[in-house]
């Protein structure tokens, strides 16, 4: 919100970043500030600006057509959402769901813009299939915050939509950690896909993920609390991410192929050259379970990993009822 | 278990019930026993007795071939496992899913064989289907006691392998209300299915229908935990039964027709007459909601029912948002 003071009424809305799930944000956005007489009506959305195979820019194209015909083809965004490729800000929420997590403990997306920036920051996570959300289709998130409750509060207002319900905790930490956790969850449950084990493993599996994302999250940060996983941010995404989703696929295919093709090749063919988050995740999670001392206490993460770089074959994912030996054997290997 | 002193050395064991899952019950403790040296190596399992078409009795035919070629056909059962037509006993466990919920309450399966046998009864309930264990596939289940650790420890030395963990917790209402909650969740998802309104909203359905499931076991026995809902009684058999399972395969039938063919009609085609948990367990728990002026805090419960009766359209489950208008619309009809 870009207003030099937070409670002024008829504060500007500005979204930063105008890809797929952003031009969502924005289209969420504006459908709310035209009612709500405590925002200014237009919303205004940076666009990295590019030039358009026809010669045009695409912030011009976003202007004339209301459509970000490059990110969200087909969708209006409404006539108040203005693209535009400046920025200042007073109260800040990030929708980056992913952090790195360094042996120090993770890098808080939220923590780097506050930091950077100078401003408050809260978090908005879910199960956020963007093309999903564009299209109307009823779902959820979380606003996570860290002080601020009134800022929360108009963030609710701000996003929320009768197919789109927003419930805001205080957790910014937890809230975040969710986004990035889960990705290694999804991992184990492409495992467990690939090797058709059924739904029950699967759904055991999943759940022994959401306890050791609670864990670790706890460890991390001691304010992080239970119920923050019941929310929007926790199980939902947790099982959105577990069905569909693309770490889930590419450990899919890694373990209906034995682990005889890489990650990397399975990237490659699978996902253009994207990244998979959740290898990385695993492989930073690891780095600060190894560090710390910590790897027997989380055996699904370690596994996870291990799998991922090919030091136990994806059957060791259910192989975790003899939790002592497997996490004996990831900690004990120089992985 | 049919000794009369729970603690003295080699208690026997009697599985009462021989269907399906009750005997990869006796599979599961017959695998155990003989490397237990608390318990007598010989299983009891509790035949209710029938003639096959070959004119010979069930009993026979599971003891000459140690299988139970009706209900678990292709499954050595281990050859400690004994068919028995008599019962014993002294501490009980129900692995029955589902109960009544009556206008007073539900009724709750382990109280009524507490109160019959006048025995303690624990519940062990969980992502547990049971063909898929009896092939041995990774899974979890959850042991609910009231009073006696002792004895849900000598249940989960008792069921465990290491292919299924099985965690005992001190909150046998809540594992029991597990059980049949998800049911009425189940059906919700499955309308989503049928709708082809895609993982994040079944996902955010998944999620509102866990936290009335908790709420709702809370508001009946104030005892129960929050802890247990992360169980593999809670969240992972929640998300095997909305993946799978005859309640959503139903209502996701029931969806598809947009409500046009009843539950009735679509039960006796895709389900061979049995009967679906999840559409009675809606209507009595409305009927307990609707008694104690409950119907507004539940309003995925409340919408499940008013769906599977033709009240309101499919659709409605994903109108939660408006809550207040779509309790009121269920909270002022004659349901």
């Amino acid at each position: 919100m870009s207003h030099s003071s937070f409670y002024e009424p008829r504060s500007k809305v500005t979204v930063v970043g105008s890809g797929n799930w952003g031009s969502v944000a924005a289209k969420l956005i504006a459908s709310n500030t035209v009612r709500l007489s405590s925002f200014d009506d237009e919303v205004r959305m940076w666009v990295f600006e590019e030039k358009l195979p026809s010669g045009e820019k695409l912030t011009d194209v976003i202007n004339r057509t209301n459509e970000n015909v490059k990110y969200l083809p087909g969708i209006k965004l409404g006539k108040n959402v203005v693209a535009d490729p400046d920025v200042e800000s007073a109260e800040g929420i990030s929708l980056v769901k992913g952090m790195e997590v360094k042996k120090e403990g993770p890098c808080m997306i939220s923590t780097l813009i506050s930091k950077t920036l100078g401003i408050n920051c809260s978090v908005l996570m879910g199960a956020n299939i963007a093309n999903e959300i564009a299209l109307e289709k009823f779902s959820e998130a979380t606003v996570g915050y860290s002080k601020n409750k009134e800022a929360a509060e108009k963030w609710v207002q701000l996003f929320g939509t009768p197919y789109f319900i927003v419930s805001a905790v205080q957790d910014v930490e937890g809230v975040e950690m969710c986004g990035t956790l889960k990705n290694i969850v999804a991992i184990a449950a492409g495992f467990v896909d690939g090797m058709e084990m059924g739904n029950n493993t699967k759904a055991a599996i999943m759940r022994i993920g959401l306890k050791e994302m609670i864990k670790f999250s706890k460890m991390l940060f001691p304010s992080v609390k239970d119920s923050t996983f019941f929310e929007s941010c926790g199980v939902a995404d947790l099982i959105t991410t577990c069905l569909g989703g693309r770490n889930r696929k590419v450990a899919d295919a890694y373990a209906k192929n034995q682990g005889k093709r890489s990650f990397d090749q399975l990237e490659a063919e699978l996902l253009n050259g994207q990244k998979l988050q959740g290898v990385l995740t695993a492989k930073e999670v690891y780095e600060v379970l190894s560090d710390r001392g910590w790897v027997e206490q989380f055996p699904l993460f370690s596994t996870v990993h291990a799998i991922s770089i090919g030091r136990l074959p994806p059957s060791a994912i259910v192989e975790l009822g003899d939790s002592r030996s497997a996490n004996k054997q990831v900690g004990n290997s120089t992985l």
